[in-house]
């Protein structure tokens, strides 16, 4: 049973290690790669990365912002990223946090997930401000072989004080987020295909990850100053294969040369794996 | 100094009434119209609702999602939308629901706010799960004339735990929302440019809505249940004209025709300005 994007993604994992390839065509980083801060500019930067990942990353992560800024165009040059990378068979995570109430997420659950997309991923990230059962209308794509990764712990300090946020009985905001998704991944043989955003610059939550039975989103790793050691030791007795690190300007600044950007993915790659 | 967007709503809310016109073309509708789930039908539907509004509404608010499932063709709907809005002088709310953490912001408040963008609006719906302090990057622009709604209290019920979590002082998610919008405002003559969603099937909540000093957009009316007496309770003794009310159901489902779609656009204009 590897139809279901938990076990999809664990083998990818397994046999790939846990690095995700963060793909943020910013300005700034276009301006570091000597390109200029164009689409023409974005989509070389978006194509070369996803090159570097090719056989070498267990998932992609196009951080859906950097495109969202040209507009049609980049919407563009992201139905060419996501075509390229199925045809190199590489995951797809869109980061797009979406979130919103009612029929509403019909139409974004529509956009990041379903085959008749030109934006079909395998993976979108959500923002739970509206609750995480409002999300449902993507979670049923979950049934097609899709994953979501919800963010529970980002990895910046000003959204401490909501998401440490007191519910009744005490719980944390972001010890419900995880505690909703463990319910609905359930306890079954197979990993949940209902994932989270925990940022590698957090603490351990009071809820144990080990329940959640989903894949692990991990932000905040090289430019953010978290480690791999930090990530080893924070999901610590999780399932095997169940973490995927995300680094993207610790990446990027290594190209635009496409060695460099294989020498540092690989790297990257080695390091995470030796501690998870 | 009618270059804030604050008092520009307000003008436009004191010249024309208190109703936005929510352009919300998801399958359901274009159905409901006759019309094929495509692009020429969420084309055809956008634009009819932007002939209704126009004269007779103080904004529109194009809910993204559902140009979004249709990828890139879609967003170029959405920028010849804008760019008619424009050319009709109608101010635009882009309902994105965005936010992210740090420079990605950067690229969401470009994509919305910025001049040289072609999605640039009037204003951009936020979402405050990162934090309100992390959405600075789209402050920013209310320098220039934008501004921003960031959900507070939405009006579905599967948000109100993680809504009306406590933080430290025993204070709710939703009214360090809306503390914190009232802090950035300031309290200063003119009405700021830093909006709440609130929506209009909720309760009153503790922080004082006289106290926010920036505009109130308000969904939840119509096919989800308050009317307009429930919003003139909740909003009573908050500035003149600093209170926006989005309808899109019950209106669209006066349409196709124009003429169907004028007359709902003025009925619910005139009920609205009854009690606001």
């Amino acid at each position: 049973m590897l139809d279901r994007f938990g076990p999809r993604l664990q083998e990818r994992i397994r046999a790939l290690g846990p690095l995700c390839v963060g793909i943020d065509p910013s300005s700034a980083l276009l301006t570091s790669w000597d390109r200029p801060d164009s689409i023409e500019g974005a989509e070389f930067f978006a194509l070369s990365l996803l090159e570097a990942a090719i056989g070498h990353a267990a998932a992609i992560k196009p951080q859906i912002a950097y495109f969202e800024r040209f507009g049609a165009a980049g919407y563009g040059v992201l139905e060419r990223l996501f075509l390229e990378a199925r045809d190199a068979d590489v995951l797809i995570i869109a980061d797009a946090k979406r979130g919103d109430i009612g029929s509403t997420n019909d139409g974004y659950a529509f956009a990041w997930l379903d085959e008749r997309s030109p934006l079909c991923a395998d993976a979108v990230t959500l923002s739970p401000y509206t609750g995480v059962d409002a999300l449902a209308p993507f979670f049923n794509y979950t049934q097609g072989g899709k994953g979501v990764f919800i963010l529970a712990a980002t990895s910046n300090d000003e959204g401490r004080p909501l998401q440490t946020a007191r519910l009744d009985g005490d719980e944390a905001v972001e010890d419900m987020v995880l505690r909703q998704v463990a319910e609905r991944n359930g306890g079954g043989d197979e990993l949940g295909s209902i994932g989270v955003v925990l940022g590698a610059t957090r603490q351990r939550p009071r809820f144990d990850l080990t329940r959640v039975h989903g894949p692990f989103l991990v932000p905040g790793v090289g430019a953010q100053g978290a480690t791999p050691d930090q990530v080893g030791r924070l999901f610590d007795r999780c399932p095997p294969n169940s973490v995927l690190v995300n680094v993207s300007r610790a990446l990027a600044s290594a190209g635009p040369e496409r060695s460099g950007l294989r020498d540092a993915v690989r790297r990257w790659r080695d390091d995470l794996s030796s501690t998870l």
